[in-house]
């Protein structure tokens, strides 16, 4: 994963425009993700939103008057504000001063600003780089078109026995950032993949969706509200999974629904785990879980937006990430797939405990205080017991994940051997 | 309201009789209060209480044998012990002792006592002074009378666009006592007043009782119980509103009805706020919270019944409370009132977020950690988002208040600007 | 009940055998218990078990190859494995060794072993004594047979005015260890008999059954759960009560339903009580409490299995039981019985508070801070509000119990004062 993150890094994404088109390319052609393509005119009502024109970006720069390029947005594109109108002029340096942003508090980075639905232009750089903006008078140049044309949403689905499906989306809209959110991006093309893979047909339906953030899930959900309503059990928002400093789970606004239950123990025995509820919101789990949508959506994160210094600055670049922290993302998605594939509401078809010792899943001679239950660890045999004890029909696997604290992985492996043995239906 | 206070202090309030008149009459021409007087005739039965007869007491004294006042009911009528039977005799020291009582752990002050159903006579003075009471004989003379007539209840009914109806009650029988319970007939007429004044019409209708405790609530509840459980939503027991000190929730015995969800986030940010359990009611929440009763009442306090040290002795005088402390517990009950007032559930019109800044009401250029976003300030504009988060429809404004943690007037506020924005229904 | 301990110690009890028989001919001649017996014939298929043969035994021993017998069963019914297979043979050391068992860690302990499923012979010694089995061939002999027969459960069945029952499980089939089992078997009988000596008529019926544990259950429950679902309101199943340390709670799988509450609340106020999850488990709650059966089970223990050191090993003998903790024990089911017949749901007669003073049940003159309020203690008055104030008809006595505070044999004897008075119904 890591090798197409570094592949996709420089490209300048943003709700619209060629960036993104690149990025799908790369998805498809690449990583080999089959998807079918919305699109979304601009003007068009969604909700209470418009769909915006789009933004193309060719060039950028701020010159001295003598012609040294200062500041390059070729160099970096976040040194542009985002949907920025073109500009072509001298500006004083009083005037250029007003149209630059910087974050104080971190003064060797560049902040990732941007302005969609008020026309500006600007460039952002560093607080320590602004210092140096003192000569009289400098040269502005940005060469950004909005056009009308088409917002695009890419989703692929995995059509299972039912209908019934699990949902993930993610956001593509954000430029050179790696955790948030190409990092996503990537986890999520890597989680398809993976079902593909490992199931011929799955139980559950699978949908995923990438999409410029905010506008997207709502222009999304002003067209499949009906049938997401119908069908969804659970959905993910995945958002910047690229570090490897923590697990985070932002609360669906109910705050227990299935998705809620399911990351909840697919984080079980994580140990810089952090639990936020829907106050702390911030990505597109506020359209999914806003009051007239409410889908069973909660959001994923690792170190969550907001809540890592590089964020929204040029720090969160290729460094910030690795392979084994996209895995480690990955790792938690796969195992809530593997458990929704598994048996969602396990129930025993024996009344009263089986005699475990016939089908040689018990110890025949019992003494207490023994390390070794036969062929299998004592632990091994109080998860099953446990597992059996909690099958009731009501609680589904993550329910009985959390009461019993078997971890889903080990969860999974219990409730195959007990179906092998018709000891759960 | 410390005017008030000091016009009403000297009365010799009672269960019944002149003192009570007195206050009412004051509570009407010189505080401007409309009310109706329901009447109990003395015998009637209430439930399972009977109407007591009417008290009047005129004069009472103990006299040394040579002549000189040693204790007077015209200094201080917690002389006395409420519903004393007249005497007029001269007593041995041993059979006077019998008929007084003192509150030896607070030696310096007069407790309150009464003696409603039992025929006695008896004398309340300080535990110091008991030590001085050394002569053979005294001459004791209470003039007090019991006769048939009636029971007074005043009541006030703010009639609103509905008839569900928040509901007031507080008690007018202590005597000479500041905070337990002048401060709340006081608080509870100026709350009339806030609402006379400050709505033309009301959405709630408003229903307002001073009785006499217990007994009074039991009678009045015995010939409104049907039209109260029918139309109350929320009602509030008023006691002991006089010092500032700390804030008071007297929970109902549901512990989290309509009513106590109001206090409990009226007394959002208090410091020195205490929740009691209906373990610890002590005033008329015990009748309307009883078995059979059920009202969705609790009780709001300052130092709570029982809690501080002047409690039912002549301490709980002038001095222990202020205007300012009668205005803050004012201004808790006209927060509930506004919420009621504002809108009880809000809901949103818009599905999804809306696009706040085709309002004005969003920051138009995003980055992150600004303090100020545009016109508003990051707070601001997190409530907002969070009001409009939580405006489901299922969740009354005192649950939204609860959980976003935003203020009950400010809240309000919010709902307001939403509603004028037709982004709230 | 410790002299019945004494008499039935010595005898070696398992899932079947004359060991059972003695035993329960000694609780029905000695004791004084009435049951019928219910019987299980040998290859009985109960829900996913088979009733096993009946296992007898007379003798066992090892001897040296000169003859001394230096393991003997006669000494300690632990030394041979239950349901151990016969053998008479002599063996080398190393083979004899393989069929020794001992618990290291408790080096001078015999441990308790069975191996009931499986074929097998083998001995069990201290580990201290093992290090002593130095000789190349000894012989071992154990004279025991495995017959076609039945199993046996003893059940007494106390008819009340009402089918509900309360149910109490306790088994049998360990041998010489005092407090797993027979002190559980010892206390039961006891409760049998107090609800005999001291009830003429109970409201509710009561079932008790003595059983083996695990198969016994199940083939009890696979003849009776239609009429235990229909019948039960609580049941308790009843082991290791035999000790004085600690007072144990072992969760039904509900956590919460009625058994939960009434034995919580009858340990209210004990010092060193335990309260174990479902997950910890261990005894016939397993089967009562199993998907499919979920009957209103808990379990009873004081140190529970496995929670006390001498569990399962020859240390758990008369010395850690004593008259006095059986009486404890049997005082907490005594307070259950006395509760379920006192008024399980108690419900006032009166609307609002019932004027108590009118029955000389509440102090006539009123004055804060006095500990005696006319005949009864402060507490007792408060006990009394209390019961009248929770006693909604919503609550059952075991809520009541625990919202206020109310020790059980309290709480019966007010309600059964106020019901005398009427103020209960």
């Amino acid at each position: 994963m890591y090798k197409w993150m570094k592949d996709l890094f420089p490209v300048c994404r943003s709700l619209t425009g060629s960036g993104v088109d690149e990025t799908l390319n790369y998805l498809k052609n690449t990583i080999g993700i089959k998807f079918k393509i919305l699109k979304f005119k601009s003007g068009k009502k969604v909700f209470d939103w418009t769909v915006p024109k789009v933004w193309n970006i060719k060039d950028g720069y701020i010159k001295t008057i003598k012609g040294k390029k200062i500041i390059n947005f070729k160099n970096n594109n976040l040194h542009v504000v985002g949907y920025s109108t073109p500009i072509n002029k001298i500006v004083s340096k009083q005037e250029l001063l007003k149209h630059v942003f910087t974050q104080p508090d971190q003064p060797k980075w560049i902040p990732y600003v941007t302005s969609y639905y008020k026309k500006n232009w600007g460039f952002c750089i560093s607080e320590n780089f602004k210092k140096k903006i003192k000569d009289k008078k400098y040269k502005v140049y940005i060469d950004s078109s909005h056009k009308n044309g088409n917002l695009k949403i890419a989703e692929t689905f995995i059509k299972g026995e039912k209908n019934k499906e699990i949902f993930f989306s993610t956001y593509f809209c954000h430029p050179s950032m790696a955790s948030d959110n190409l990092s996503a991006v990537i986890v999520q093309s890597a989680l398809i993949k993976y079902i593909n893979e490992n199931y011929k047909k799955t139980k559950f339906s699978y949908r995923f969706i990438f999409i410029p953030e905010t506008v997207g899930s709502i222009a999304y959900l002003s067209k499949n509200l009906l049938n997401l309503k119908k069908n969804m059990v659970a959905g993910f928002n995945l958002s910047c999974v690229g570090d490897d400093r923590c697990y985070s789970h932002v609360e669906s606004r109910n705050g227990n629904n299935l998705a809620d239950q399911a990351l909840e123990v697919a984080l079980l025995g994580k140990k810089n785990k952090k639990r936020y509820s829907f106050l702390h919101r911030g990505s597109d789990e506020r359209q999914y879980c806003a009051p007239g949508i409410d889908l069973p959506v909660c959001g994923f994160s690792r170190s969550k937006f907001g809540e890592y210094k590089e964020y929204h600055t040029s720090a969160d670049n290729l460094d910030i990430t690795s392979e084994k922290s996209l895995q480690n993302s990955l790792s938690i998605l796969i195992s809530i797939v593997d458990a929704f594939e598994s048996e969602l509401t396990p129930i025993t078809k024996i009344k009263g405990e089986p005699q475990l010792s016939k089908y040689n899943l018990y110890p025949t001679t019992s003494q207490k205080g023994t390390k070794k239950k036969g062929s299998f660890s004592k632990q091994e045999f109080i998860n099953r017991c446990n597992v059996i004890a909690y099958s009731d029909g009501k609680k589904n696997i993550f329910e009985i994940s959390k009461i019993t604290n078997i971890p889903l992985k080990d969860l999974i492996k219990e409730i195959k051997i007990l179906k092998e043995n018709k000891i759960l239906r």
